[in-house]
């Protein structure tokens, strides 16, 4: 049986995986991703959790073909190695991540950027299967995005492209981390949906009372609390305004949303997605879907074995 | 000789052209479009002028293999038809465009979009040569949008994709006829500029001195006039804050700036460019490039026959 390996290197935790070649998970796990840590010390904690796979595979009678890992950051996907400096990750730039991976096992390994490796899960399995024209956005600590045109991944020019959550949605608006101004990220993340919240409180006399986070304020808004309803309902206008936006300059079929905001159910998919008609224009938007991600939490590690799945056969058709 | 017939159709003028396979003209004209007219009138106009281009193939021994539309609006480029109403033309909706012109003259017709066709223009004539990934604005009386991605003329899902004078800037700004509010068009146009230059001048007590254009604006400019370099100053951050969104989305090699704007020259498009270059992050505007369009008033007669011959070849191929 032909096996892959899928990883999902984030801020907090690397997720780790074996599936077979339709991303069926045979066995996972979640380990502390070190991020503060020095380069190498990420590596010996990859290392470790490839190990763990590599002897699963065997007990499974199967032979792992590739490995794929999903990083944040830019990635030249082609030689799977990061581009300057990751979010987060203090001591992660400039790294051969995929070609150390080959070297350490004599396994094919390849690297994309985290978003494009979690769109490729949804595209193949999840809600964006059957398109070939989708954006996906997962909103969370920060928003990500990723791009399918015409059944590939877009890339950009230089492996930069879908910062989806840096689209400008303000003009002259809050700074942004990346350098810019007004960046989507700066209004409808889960920071950005506390400090709105923070700002609704402010509006009524009222102050934060405590540590929240966003889940905090989906269930304040089932008791009634008019703030977190206001907080919820501006950055979803927000994010359906950057949906809009998004669509007047590409006319997809599907926008998926996931990571963790994604989570607060329905009610918020549905705001976003009705803002999003208002706001762009009707040929572009006649038919569009506005779709929760499908593919939840292990939507990394899948999209990663799939990736890998997907170099290999390529190499092979060229061959 | 192989010929082809290049057409522009626009709000006032009807331009059209004969030329080689390389673009190359042997002679144009112009008309007015009769835009307000009936449809029948807009295509008799059309007829008269490509008559006169038949005739004129002849007299250089040439065989015209193919005639090349664009238009305002959205269209079906695999069929050559617009879909819904074109704006300015209001008789203009719905309309077989390429199909009408191949039954009246016996000679292949393709339409496209007049944004999509100039930016063909700039990719292969033009500023954009030799670039894979190219972002195309016109900037007149609305902004257009062209988008070329790893060498190949983006459409979006159903023809209505690249409308890049709609990404939105302000999220809660100016209403745009588009349906949308705070679209880039409503602060960088040719309009947007004379709006700007009227609110510089009521900061400073003045008021507007008679019927201007945009040129009168830049002239002003030179002349130290101060609310017109304010106007200015205003729409090229306006412009320069777009483009910079688009950067980060999709990452492109070059952006090419057209249109009436345009023209007002270099120390408008590096403005611009400085400003796009500030505002976008860094991994994806680190090479980017933001040049003039080259091509000129005839960049829709030439995009459009070589869109003509493209199509052509491509049929040849297939078969």
């Amino acid at each position: 049986m032909d096996l892959y390996i899928g990883l999902d290197l984030g801020g907090s935790f690397l997720k780790y995986a074996l599936g077979d070649d339709r991303g069926t998970l045979l066995t996972d796990g979640v380990r502390q991703s070190r991020a503060q840590s020095a380069a190498e010390d990420i590596f010996n904690n990859i290392f470790l959790a490839v190990e763990k796979l590599l002897e699963a595979a065997l007990i499974h009678n199967g032979a792992v073909k590739g490995i794929g890992i999903g990083s944040p950051g830019v990635i030249d996907a082609e030689r799977g190695t990061l581009l300057g400096q990751s979010p987060n990750l203090p001591h992660w730039a400039d790294i051969e991540i995929a070609p150390t991976i080959e070297r350490k096992f004599g396994v094919p390994a390849f690297a994309d950027n985290d978003a494009n490796i979690m769109t490729i899960a949804e595209m193949e399995l999840g809600a964006g299967k059957g398109f070939r024209n989708a954006i996906c956005l997962t909103v969370g600590t920060g928003i990500g995005g990723g791009l399918f045109i015409d059944g590939k991944l877009f890339r950009g020019s230089e492996y930069a492209g879908s910062e989806l959550g840096h689209i400008v949605i303000e003009s002259d608006g809050l700074p942004c981390p990346c350098g810019g101004r007004g960046c989507l990220e700066q209004y409808a993340s889960a920071p950005a949906i506390l400090r709105l919240y923070g700002e609704a409180l402010a509006e009524e006399g009222r102050r934060v009372d405590g540590d929240l986070d966003v889940k905090d304020i989906f269930e304040k808004l089932t008791t009634g609390d008019n703030a977190a309803k206001k907080a919820i309902d501006r950055a979803s206008e927000y994010l359906g305004v950057g949906i809009a936006s998004l669509v007047n300059a590409l006319n997809p079929e599907v926008i998926i949303i996931g990571g963790g905001v994604s989570n607060a159910g329905s009610v918020y998919i549905e705001k976003v997605a009705k803002i999003a008609h208002e706001r762009a224009m009707a040929n572009a938007s006649k038919n569009l879907q506005v779709r929760k991600a499908e593919m939840g939490n292990q939507a990394g590690v899948i999209g990663a074995l799939l990736y890998a799945r997907k170099r290999i056969e390529q190499r092979e058709t060229l061959n």
